[in-house]
């Protein structure tokens, strides 16, 4: 079994991701290939490093996470792969793993500069195809990872938006919005507990209170909105069979606080 | 081969189906798994079951049908494993089975209730990962029905909306619309012919009169709506080239009537 | 192995496509499918064509490209199976196939005719489930393709917009506007390199002008229209980090001239 996983911001719109799929299976017409998601917002590197975090675990060992949001495709930003304990990873050098490989460490990081691996003619817009698609296959092959280039010692990191604790609030903020409207705030559970620690507390977002955790979007009402820790181990704000984003109009980037009382 | 169909009102915006799918082929490397559809409106019990009613027969003996539309998860609403003589349907226990169960008899009703068999931790929010990929993925690797719950003897019916029939009309509804505009009306083929027996006939929708049925949509004109047995095998109005969705400023629930002459 | 690829205009919104492979599955459970794009817009068989074109070659050898574009299903247009040196096309004969075979010639037409191969009962409005998905499911086994039908020799050609060059200037037009807004032009690499013969050049684009070709979309500004040869080989207006159409409000069929000077 060889698996890899694609997470571009390519959408389903062109032939760019069915391209790539070619290009795979003609390499290794065993691989099994994965869609996490293409619908990353046009150099949404932010979003990608987000889902391809809170996804790359749930794949089998051994699985290739390729991942293409690439806005400085053809310049001279790097192109890497990483090897961890249980995957692999490939992408432009741009911080979009490294939220994932802050919790599934790096073992080895190459350089990919191996042109035998590439494409020809290799085309300066569309790497996708011409490298991390051959890339991926060969490596789902099992090629030896330092076979692609040279080992490097570092790459870019992304900084995702940090929560501020005060002794009296926790100040996060809505990071991501998912397609029925819920707001992920980046509060994990794990900070959160250990702020509110079983006390009374509040949640305010927008002109919102919210006093209490739900345990499902089915406990709340379709009127008021409500916060559980949510399947991926964030604070999530909801609203029972609804968008609460449409509801409170709210973005990505809104304040969420929580105060002790 | 183990097939696994998914449908779910999850959209591709996110990343639930990849994760869905890993867990699966983390369980069953050896399982297909195909796309029924993800785009039904969030929360779309009605439109999630007809798309399952008139989809599940064309897949291979033995496929698993999951299907994940729960507004209701992490609520006390079951969850089942339903045995039929050529398939398996996995979902929640909210009647989103009931339509293709009339086609396709229950011959085992099981409330999945073994948690041997869930992701671990176990989330409120995300039933389809914890619970139900993995459910279908051991179902697809030939685990008996029996070792994922006890027996139950029934499940959530969902109805359908009805047909009205008096001696001179046959008053149906739109039930569903599909990508081109066309409207699917709850009319099915059988019901029309024994209602109408080859006589004369017209049928009214919105300020519209068509008095013939088409045999496909060349037939038409660009500019008047026609009426023909779609393939799935209900009386539905559509129109050459366009979109009658959009042509007549019709939703979902608009009245299809049928009068003998 | 065999591998199925998919162009469709259904779009992901009902279960067409999933219906279509569960078809596919059940004649041929060890086929590969691929999507190469459902998102064609209706009827759009320049687009589908397009896509083809510049798709195809990067399929393994053997691969069958399966294409319903069809809005003359039901009527009398021919259904097609052609063979080629590399792979299988099978479509309606609407033209959709020729760009790709003037690239990758028929070496075999056959008029799919043989109804041993459909669905039972044969729908008129589906035939992407009831004759193109069981007939490719078929070819995929190894199936030869005069069982299919008769030969006949020749198919529908769709003529793609032609360049105008005099001796000053080259006369394209937008052809596709992929997911990031990018305009690609039907002016190809080779003639653009023979017109301008690495001279001074200025390209025309509604009130712009942009006077040399960037190499990648780094390369250019945000507010500054660029000019590239783009990975499949076309003369391509772009923006950096943004969407060109959006930015100049240009649709397809917008000219782009190039003069020499």
């Amino acid at each position: 079994m060889s698996i890899i996983s694609l997470l571009t911001d390519f959408s389903l719109k062109d032939n760019f991701v069915g391209v790539m799929k070619g290009v795979i299976l003609k390499i290794n017409p065993e691989a099994k290939i994965v869609d996490i998601c293409h619908q990353v917002k046009p150099q949404g590197l932010l979003e990608a490093a987000l889902l391809l975090k809170s996804s790359f675990r749930y794949f089998p060992s051994g699985t290739a996470h390729l991942v293409v949001v690439d806005p400085q495709v053809g310049s001279k930003r790097k192109k890497i792969l990483v090897k961890t304990k249980n995957y692999f990873f490939i992408a432009p050098d741009n911080g979009v793993l490294s939220p994932a490989l802050k919790e599934e460490p790096a073992i080895e990081i190459i350089e990919i500069t191996n042109e035998k691996y590439f494409l020809k003619p290799l085309s300066n817009t569309f790497h996708g195809r011409d490298i991390f698609a051959p890339v991926a296959a060969h490596v789902s092959k099992g090629e030896h990872v330092e076979e692609f280039g040279r080992r490097i010692e570092s790459f870019q990191v992304l900084e995702l938006p940090k929560v501020k604790i005060t002794s009296q609030s926790l100040v996060g903020e809505v990071i991501y919005i998912d397609h029925f409207g819920n707001l992920v705030s980046n509060i994990d559970a794990k900070t959160f507990k250990n702020f509110t620690k079983n006390k009374i507390f509040k949640v305010f977002i927008k002109d919102k209170i919210i006093n209490h955790l739900s345990h499902s979007y089915a406990e709340g009402l379709t009127s008021k909105p409500l916060a559980l820790i949510d399947s991926f181990n964030y604070l999530e704000i909801a609203l029972r069979d609804g968008s609460v984003s449409d509801y409170l109009a709210v973005d990505k980037g809104e304040k969420v606080v929580i105060n002790r009382i």
